[in-house]
């Protein structure tokens, strides 16, 4: 087998990246080591920000985003007492969309199947080699237990945080940065219509509460709870108790319904660099991971594969390595930029160190909901800065 | 001895507090432990808001620091290979002024002792008593070794961090938080022109460098150390090469000169609440200290007394609670966002933690220097926020 850029991982960063080179008339093959039901179910983020809604309409993806996500003009900060809203319009010009990261998957999915470039699914086994040179290779054992070797001109480590890609980057040479947060989430799916319009992010003595949202009748909810907490120590009263508490509201409260999904998401920041090695480039959770908070994880992937479908095609079709060379420094000052918002989001609003701790979180929320200035930094970062910062 | 207001502690926030009352027609004596030269002769902050200058100039003690004082229209932001201009008139219209904290209080005691009300040096046993009541007293021996009483309405504690005052409060019940930072300032005062327009604030490998001024002769400049430091450890010129290291820049260099002053200084944070107990008042570093990064300390001082003279002239003249009664309240509030912003410049600046928190640290420091909105909220907590916030 024989392709200009090969794959690894169907995410929606290596989806996004086949279909945005396809676009341009460059060929691709996408190997992914799931079926396409497990890839298809994976519950993730979904809050999108503007340049991933520009970039996935542009690519032809973004109909059903556009019929069924939701517009979102701003979110409430909530602390004991207050429950303020950010205006993103009047703050920064820009909005987000609500429209979950498993959406953007099947829609991706349905378009690469319906006539694009090749997508593997159920392979395994699968090593880059050779990509220090100008004809890398991708060795892999396909979903009928045959061995293959797919030749390329380029490979691509779309293959998240555990593919991998990385691990034969950094032995090249390169640096990891690593945070654990001394918290979880433990998130909930539940058929219940969203009591709020926006939403909402709670700080609270006993922790954090995130109220989202992922259609008019689905709610996603969010509880911040140690990391060593069990999902079986967490009925679903419990759950609805707890986040009663930590986002009460005189004359507001939340909306219960069926539980569909519940599990609990350690929090964790990683940056890997560099994001290339030779003619292996890297996007996505392969090179970095942010906490939850802020929402930036695909978005993040989305704009690392707009910079490096740029670069490829500029390599591949006009012989030019500039785009490539300065992919990884470019890509990383964006990861940084967002590593550091996720950071501050989750700091701030997460209980943890001492009584002075919170004052100081205390603080930070009342600036933002009486400052301008406050709150349009938050604003702009939240609904995503310029691709390239 | 009887008098309107007792005021205990002669630095800047106990004798302003005087003058401002005086000039609305009410009494007071204040008390101070030590001498006339040790209190003007000890060296701290050396930078005035806008609202810390007017607050001074209309009391009528602005005619040398008119004179002699520096307007200061923004700062540098520094990490190795840039060095950024925050414009602070274009980011938010206002400036601050570079004059010691020693020359404000010269400036004050000359005003006092020149047919101000009475100021007693070297007083000691300072005692506030019967604060729940109408009638408090203050017991202390004066500079004779004589016992004395001075009867009063109402007792402000300006008695600084180590005074009687706060525990008074603290006895009828309050809170405090306290963080102590795991570095110190090395700061010495040298007779060498400034080679700098602005302060600046600079961020190193080794640590936190800044570069300031108290005349156009006279430097002062820091060095982030370890708080285990001894002085006689650092030589002059150990001291100096350390500023060429931490300050670097092509074509630029430190002016060196003869140090005069050398000493280090423990950073710490600390607020204690309430500010209030019945009659006794606390003000300034007797309720809370922040540490120097952003000079908040004698400015905060100062708008706590502009806030008390008010309260007090409406409890003493129309006997109206209303403003004595939510001081503390009010007060606190700029204290907390005062106490915010200093310890979110410390964290920013000072190397501490490990890599990761060195990269969120430059990710900061890159996005106040490019981002309006980010360098607008550092630059109107700077130049000071409006004194009721």
């Amino acid at each position: 087998m024989r392709t200009q850029v090969g794959i690894i991982g169907a995410g929606p960063a290596g989806l996004l990246l086949s279909r945005l080179l396809a676009l341009q008339g460059i060929d691709s093959v996408v190997l992914e080591n799931r079926s396409r039901e497990y890839v298809e179910a994976r519950i993730r983020a979904g809050i999108l920000e503007q340049h991933t809604v520009d970039t996935l309409t542009a690519a032809g993806v973004g109909d059903r985003l556009h019929r069924q996500g939701l517009e979102h003009r701003g979110i409430h900060l909530q602390y004991p007492g207050t429950r303020h809203t950010l205006d993103f319009p009047e703050l920064c010009g820009r909005t987000v969309w609500v429209y979950g990261q498993t959406e953007v998957t099947k829609d991706l999915i349905r378009a690469q199947l319906d006539g694009g470039p090749p997508l593997l699914f159920e392979v395994s086994d699968v090593h880059p080699e050779d990509v220090d040179g100008e004809a890398p290779r991708i060795r892999f054992t396909d979903a009928d237990g045959v061995a293959q070797v797919l030749e390329c001109d380029v490979v691509a480590g779309t293959d998240g945080f555990h593919g991998p890609s990385r691990a034969v980057v950094q032995q090249a040479g390169g640096r990891v940065w690593e945070r654990t947060y001394p918290y979880a989430w433990l998130g909930i799916l539940a058929d219940a219509a969203p009591a709020t319009d926006e939403l909402i992010y709670a700080w609270h003595p006993e922790g954090f509460a995130l109220y989202s949202m992922r259609s008019p009748s689905v709610s996603r909810l969010y509880l911040q709870v140690d990391p060593s907490e069990r999902i079986e120590d967490w009925s679903d009263d419990r759950i609805w108790d707890s986040l009663d508490t930590r986002m009460a509201l005189q004359g507001w409260s939340v909306n219960r319904g069926p539980v569909t999904e519940k599990s609990i998401l350690p929090m964790r920041s990683f940056v890997s660099a560099p994001m290339r090695r030779g003619r292996l480039f890297l996007a996505g959770d392969a090179a970095h991971i942010v906490p939850p908070t802020g929402a930036k994880g695909l978005n993040l992937a989305v704009a690392d594969v707009t910079l490096l479908a740029q670069a490829l095609v500029r390599l591949l079709q006009e012989k030019e390595t500039d785009l490539v060379d300065s992919y990884s420094d470019r890509a990383l000052a964006r990861v940084w930029r967002c590593t550091h918002f996720s950071w501050w989001m989750t700091s701030m609003l997460h209980r943890s160190g001492d009584d002075f701790d919170a004052e100081l979180q205390l603080s930070q929320l009342r600036r933002v909901c009486s400052s301008e200035a406050a709150a349009r930094e938050l604003a702009e970062n939240y609904t995503g800065l310029p691709l390239e910062i």
